[in-house]
């Protein structure tokens, strides 16, 4: 594996409930973490809810929008990470929030016509006591690389009850296996793929000729 | 065509920008509106941004959550009208919001077992510069399917440019044609379908015996 | 319940395994017909992966397809149910085929300009030993909608287990109570409104002056 | 850029009509190679519809499937690339199919527990004369990306026309030139990803610990 000493992930959590409140997107999320951390991968939180994120598609709503400051946060990572619960099969409403302020990363790039998120890496983890994960990784897959992130093999890891059940994965006695054997993969497989990309970006337009 | 002398109609307009500015969304969502006129549906308009819907999937989520009166208008209407903008392929964050605030609905019966929202029509309207309609109108024809809304056939409008371009309805000369038509054939549609649930709701429990 | 005596469903089982093999997805389809049968809806099913159903999007695209004789089930019929497996999160390239040779009824009206499928009601049934349903459910509702089909309040039943587990529906002991439930309703409301649609079709262009 | 002389890249297209018919999923993919061919990619196509391709998710269905044959050609290239036409909103049955033959893929791993597709690249484009692409995009990422391929920043390359009309891409008087600049920053994250990935697999189980 390459060496990759200081790797920066950052992780959005989109649950609908505001900190403190119990959260099975935010133990999901870190649960993955104990699985980056042994990758020397340092790692942040942004409960987005907590957040004022403003409606709109610009980098800077103004009025308060604290988009700016979380937007930093994205653009000094190595890897971004979406965790979101599912409602009626779909992400979250703030998990969709913050997909649409993504958005604008598109009119922003480097002198080399890059977006600034190339050389990025993104993963995903879903929650539902309901199914709907495949959707919400499909979705949330396009849209985060539409935008410019780079998808390792096999870049999510999800759980959800059986069908028209109500168990919240944090109410489960522990990790199952095959969540935790899908997080080790996928923490291997975002430590593997960031180390190459921060260190080597795709090369953009002055290369290209 | 069944006579409807009293339906009433209400549309959420999801965009993401606050009252006054201009909406492909709202403007999308008015000429459908003059098409159901014509069968004596009154109109009501919501534009959801200008609403403080706090997060979360229960009926009233206390603190200022204006749900609960929009919820009345929703029961209190025959037809419901999901207009949507598109961003990244996808229905907006407000939107979404809707739909989970929706999802409430699945807890509350009347002395039937019947859902509150047995018994009503839901459409929807789609507008992007980019492409993304057939896959909002499916995402939000399961969850207005799943919380009670009967679809009638033909149950969406809606308009996009060429891939890649940035067009917005708002800013063509006037409806297309095929839009138009896609309207009037729609109207006719909810409005023949409302006429009748509005009379005759689905049986519920007691009647299976 | 408005009385419909003659009432006529047609059920398209998408699995991907020719007969005889043990199917789960057309044993949900039995087990919401045994529910359908209660309003005296007589029941035909297709095994779609036993035909010939040739590539295209014409009614009838010659050279040994068989779609044009199932064409005429589904024409014949009142109620539509498309039964399908769920595979990586999607529908079965079966039922995908299925909705492709329905998409030549957009170029196919009666003398009121109304669709050959106005008028009928779709239902959806979807099995999975993993997550998916939701997204299928969207899917197909979007593309059986668009072709003329009505969707009944809470249009589908399904099934799937725990994430990342292998459990087949036709492994389990009974038929779940949650399922059985939506079974039930999901049969008195396809009954309803196909009742009423099978006698008083949409209007079409005719009436709208 | 990585040096990388000796890439393969194998395309898929899932156009409904056999050869020798024009397609404008070919044709995508074939604009979409001239633009890989400037990074020493050699170039095989699979129009997957003149192939028999039998019904399953097992690596060999027997009986006639062609599938092991093509799947060999897929374990021999460093890239992957699906190109699919759009009906309903969809992706065609025909690469629903190669999804679902892909599903096998999970179940085979070399000696450090990996599947054979990681250290592959994949891509999609998508074509449409209507709304279809970011749908089909996304269901087509998730699934490739579940079975083991890594997706390139910006991964795909569509084209859709304005809503509910009917020109095709191949009818089109030239490469669009928002689809042609797509092509050329598709290629080289392809290649610059690929050059990597194909010298530097994902480690795997026994450098895990």
């Amino acid at each position: 594996m390459i060496n990759s000493p200081s790797l920066k992930a950052i992780t959005f959590i989109a649950t609908l409930k505001p900190s403190p409140a119990d959260s099975s997107s935010e133990k999901i999320a870190r649960d993955l973490a104990k699985e980056l951390e042994r990758y020397n991968i340092s790692m942040e939180y942004v409960r987005a809810v907590d957040y004022t994120i403003a409606p709109g598609v610009e980098a800077d709503m103004g009025d308060g929008d604290e988009w700016p400051m979380l937007r930093e946060k994205i653009l000094d990572a190595d890897i971004f990470i979406l965790s979101t619960p599912t409602w009626m099969g779909h992400m979250s409403s703030v998990a969709m929030r913050i997909l649409e302020r993504l958005d604008a990363e598109l009119s922003d790039m480097d002198n080399k016509g890059r977006l600034l998120t190339f050389g990025k890496v993104a993963a995903v983890a879903v929650v539902g006591n309901e199914d709907g994960a495949h959707s919400i990784i499909a979705d949330s897959f396009q849209a985060l690389n539409d935008v410019g992130f780079t998808i390792p093999a096999q870049g999510a890891t999800y759980w959800n009850g059986e069908a028209m059940h109500k168990t919240d994965y944090q109410d489960l006695d522990s990790i199952p296996e095959k969540v935790l054997q899908t997080n080790k993969t996928l923490a291997q497989n975002i430590a593997h793929l960031a180390g190459f990309l921060s260190q080597h970006n795709y090369p953009g337009e002055k290369d290209e000729q």
